[in-house]
């Protein structure tokens, strides 16, 4: 018996279900929500009312943001293998890598590491004021703030930090990521406010959540969406016609000389 | 502009995102949970306070199994690409075919059918009368019913139909689904219980949700328990014992001539 | 030791590798290419110089067909995970299901079932004769016959059929592949020749392949030709427009009121 | 018409099919290899004879390693869902990442940034020398050299070399990757020869790939082992056991106390 191969996520008998240790048809059906056995899943332990309230807001935030990418991907795949369902969602969630989600990871793990690196006395702002010149000098973007299109502000920001003040989350990373933002304004001169993914990764700091799972969170949530788009998607169908036109444009494109360079 | 390429699922200016025609920000961030956030995008409305204690008790149901293999397949791709959580998961849910889900689907597709092809004043037990000796003239297996493991019943069924009543949804399809499951082993002298995912198929038609989608409910929900297996594996790595005794196991094979036939 | 965890496909040493009992590195590493490797691989034997000839043409007419859905889903899924080109060659090969690719594997098991099911001595014609009212009967397509762009006759068949012909596997496969064309075109009074999917069916079926592998013929094509156009990504990224037109084009259908029903 | 949406890759009339320039029924097709239809894909060209023999060469070598997490996983998958082997390729092949495939990418883009920073008539032995100290002090593995278990050396490198020499592209990239072994082997005693991941690199080089599309060969070669390994699959499964002997595992180390720390 290998004593590596081992996990506590699940276990099966004829009459019982066990998920991290709690009953599944006695404690958890029809007694949690969805969100509150995401952080079942992802701490072992059954959330307070106040831990369920701030993860399913976390988690409603990213479910659905209109025609993206992966909601494209999705459909495409859809089309060519519509009894894969699965699979279907499965090709979407792979594009949900560093163009899109390693924000959220990015703003986490940038929070979590500088806390740690701090005295336990240090004031956000002084954290703030050492780290950004650092980050600035990387010349690569300072993740969770800037957003290209939600301007002046990112509206899930306040909507979520409101949250997290009520649930009584709103403590040092949330503080440590609004000086990050303010400090790389004042630097920088351009406007740079925390964005969602910036206020995801500080509340998953002040959840105690690892930054490693905090792409999951996204991911959990996209699922949901994907699903969405896929059940609209079944009443009426978006992707031949996104194929068509791709296929034209291609060859009137190509007919007209300016295909890409082969 | 092509009409074709038309979608209600969501929609975002500078200062807001809409999603199904609400507004992300001001009423569903820490307002709504992620079960009934998978409600209004499945079917563009807020669920009753009844549904919503229904499809999340459904969603709970379905997120975690134990060592199964689509949560082997997110382990063993997290060794091979951990800067793609995304991937992982993605690989895991690409197994979530007719094998295991698919009877969720089979099972509403049953029940919809048989519901419609029915006079309106039919009784379950006529129906099931006339349904299950065609069903078992096809030789193959009725969806819903029967399972390899839970015995005599499948634990969740009980848990789901409780909550079904409580939540005034217990109807003519989860009858029609028992009834089938009673006439199945009367006529085959098995124990044929309804199991989680017929269950499921009839709550997903008591619900008005589409036989189409129904895979979409299993898919969202062990997105989640990937997620957590996934976290887990960041903590308690077991991919690799995986793979080695897969390997020592093949070579021993081999060396004792006991291969797989080439 | 579990005798059922049993594999010949390959085994390592510190200095050899063996694939399907050839050492890779003096029988197979520049003596061989990759379509008879892909051949070694599904039949453990290395080819004939007329079974390589063969596999590697049909593998050929696979590869490639501009701006597919698959190819549109790969170039999405790596505008959003770069750092991830194997994800975004999976996502592209999940769209492979029934629609595109099923059609191969249908004629290929048409063929197997209809060859084994009749006389030794039975002729094509004859069998097409028998079987063609059947398929028309249950209404639904028959796989390997006509085509909805490439008429009046898919230009791939007569190339791959020669180059059957050329290796000596033109037998009775191909013939009752294109006997069952020729029958349902008069009984149809439609123009349905054999398309390429059909040609590939029945070739596979000439070479002693399993229907149920030749999906796979699809998919190793396919992804040469995925990664032909990630290459192109790199060089001229098209991603960002297509998303770009989706997303304008649903927003003005939305403002047009056009959207979706919700 | 959006310029941007562009593409040389193929395009369909309904008499012709055209990839990158040449006729698929007339020029490819029982003409080239797949190996060569690769090459195609990847540089717009034909290859020369000796491009073909060092391509399929490279190809070759990566095709299958034996029961690795991503055959697991392909196997695991289909156990899941049968219907769909694309997905189940797909699945496999998202475990290609930085683990196991990102070290042929990350030789070539050191041979390359090298070379390209290096005077032109700099000798390899005095680029390593300058290279290899920086690379050891920034603590990761060097990429391309030193193997686990291919002791004293990987016996694909000298097989590849020699196939490179042959075809005349034994030239500076090789020479530079074989100098950055022997400087590396110097500096730190230990034995690290050039592997299987760094021969490609340098040979990738050698043949004017850019880094960028270096993972496309594995992933081209890998889905051709998978669809293998799938094939046997269907003849001799054992993802059953495999699930059977984990869930086993885990269920006698929960009981044995032993359990992952929940």
């Amino acid at each position: 018996m290998d004593s590596r191969i081992a996990s506590r996520m699940g276990a099966s008998t004829p009459s019982t279900i066990t998920v991290r240790g709690h009953d599944l048809c006695t404690e958890l059906i029809g007694r949690i929500d969805l969100g509150a056995m995401a952080w079942l899943e992802l701490t072992g332990r059954l959330p307070t009312e106040a831990q369920s309230r701030l993860v399913n807001a976390v988690l409603v935030t990213l479910v659905e943001h209109g025609m993206t990418p992966m909601a494209m991907v999705a459909r495409l795949t859809y089309l060519g293998a519509p009894e894969s369902l699965q699979a279907a969602v499965a090709a979407g969630l792979c594009g949900m890598g560093t163009t899109f989600a390693g924000t959220t990871e990015g703003a986490a793990r940038l929070l979590a590491d500088a806390v740690r690196g701090a005295p336990a006395d240090a004031q956000p702002a002084d954290i703030a004021a050492r780290l950004v010149p650092q980050l600035l000098e990387a010349r690569k973007p300072i993740p969770g703030i800037g957003h290209p299109v939600h301007k002046p502000i990112d509206p899930r920001t306040p909507a979520l930090f409101q949250v997290a003040r009520e649930t009584g989350y709103h403590g040092r990373y949330i503080a440590l990521m609004e000086a990050i933002a303010a400090e790389a304004e004042r630097r920088t001169g351009k406007s740079l406010p925390v964005n969602a993914t910036g206020a995801i990764g500080a509340i998953a700091c002040e959840l105690g959540l690892d930054w490693r799972i905090c792409r999951g969170l996204s991911v959990i949530a996209r699922a949901v969406g994907l699903v969405g788009h896929l059940n609209e998607e079944t009443q009426q169908p978006i992707a031949r016609a996104l194929w068509e036109h791709a296929e034209a444009t291609v060859a009137a494109n190509l007919a007209a000389g300016d295909g890409a360079d082969a």
